[in-house]
């Protein structure tokens, strides 16, 4: 691991999570520009100008240039390095039903270096079926199919009641960063990353942002 | 408005995101107990405990008792009134295509007081199909049917490309509460909320902290 390297795993959680931001800018956006300031970045996502160029200051491959700006090419380039996006990561998921199904057909993976390699399910209505291109496999299978291809990331899409065992599961076949979707609260060993992506705390913040906005408008 | 609602929204986003994970707490693993207190909880969460006792302070009708903690019931039901889980709140989804439907499935929202009233497509081969019980509707009768019926939240589950036409359609119809799973960057007017369910950001976290853990191992 070069000292490059260990700066990024050191890079602030706030600052990872706005990389994604600034690239779907760069490749919309400002796409057509060759040169693109923090400012201007700052001012599309309604966000702070320090902040911004604080960010882009870590992940960027040469400095900018004052009053011009940054090639918004490198700097994309740099940005999808940072992110791993040039590197295509396998992953496994458990759960195909609905939620499932939208993962294994949602299109937005492979612009970020994830490929869904194999869906498990333990219906066995569903062994065989083929949803995206990816043929549901029976989830006795699992763990000896993660191992042999040593795949560390495993997506959760079961029902809240069966998504510890699956964890459990995952964890024995050497996963070691899982993705959960379902509604449930899970436990992992040390050495195993665990993101929650729990759709009751995102409708938590929005309800609380409407109930301001509608006490502002006085129509509570 | 009195002093406890506006006391409330302004409690920290922080906070609220961690409501949910608490009343889950309660309403599972601590379903069976008559009083828990904010050190057990903070254990169950990985949390710092003077951090739990200060949001359950800023929520719970009664204060914690020394020794003994707080009524399960009765925080149960303080935080299911903080989130407004008591009263159903109607909101409209546009795109039924998996995601759509997925979410339109997905159990958990009754739970949080969230009830998709009606779902529109552009897609003129799911009208009136009927997806968990509800009907999918032309995106044409999508401003009448919410101004008509004054729901204030709307779910994006469209293509990215799609996504600020569906978004602007929203803002034109009434909608004040916008909750965006499609991958773009999207622009309201003041007085309306955003959040946006990001997965390449969720991903672009786990991908580091994945980073992290293989670097420590040395088996990067």
């Amino acid at each position: 691991m070069d000292t490059e390297q260990r700066e990024q795993s050191r890079i602030a959680v706030e600052s990872i999570r706005r990389m994604p931001l600034y690239l779907r800018l760069l490749r919309d956006k400002f796409s057509e520009s060759e040169f693109v300031t923090s400012v201007a970045i700052a001012d599309a996502l309604n966000l702070n100008a320090i902040v911004v160029k604080k960010d882009l200051a870590a992940v960027a491959s040469a400095p900018g240039v004052p009053n011009v700006g940054f090639s918004v090419k490198t700097l994309r380039d740099d940005i999808e390095e940072f992110l791993g996006y040039n590197n295509t990561t396998d992953a496994v998921l458990v759960g195909a039903g609905n939620l499932g199904s939208a993962l294994l057909s949602y299109g937005g993976f492979a612009n970020c270096g994830l490929n869904i390699a194999a869906a498990f399910d333990a219906d066995e209505r569903l062994f065989g079926k083929v949803v995206s291109g990816k043929r549901i496999l029976p989830v006795d299978k699992f763990e000896n199919l993660v191992k042999r291809l040593k795949i560390r990331i495993g997506i959760i899409t079961v029902p809240g009641a069966h998504a510890q065992n699956v964890c459990d599961l995952m964890v024995r076949a050497g996963i070691k960063a899982i993705w959960n979707f379902a509604p449930a609260h899970l436990t992992v060993p040390n050495g195993v990353a665990l993101k929650n992506e729990d759709l009751s705390v995102s409708l938590a913040v929005l309800s609380n942002d409407l109930k301001k906005i509608t006490e502002k408008n006085g129509d509570a």
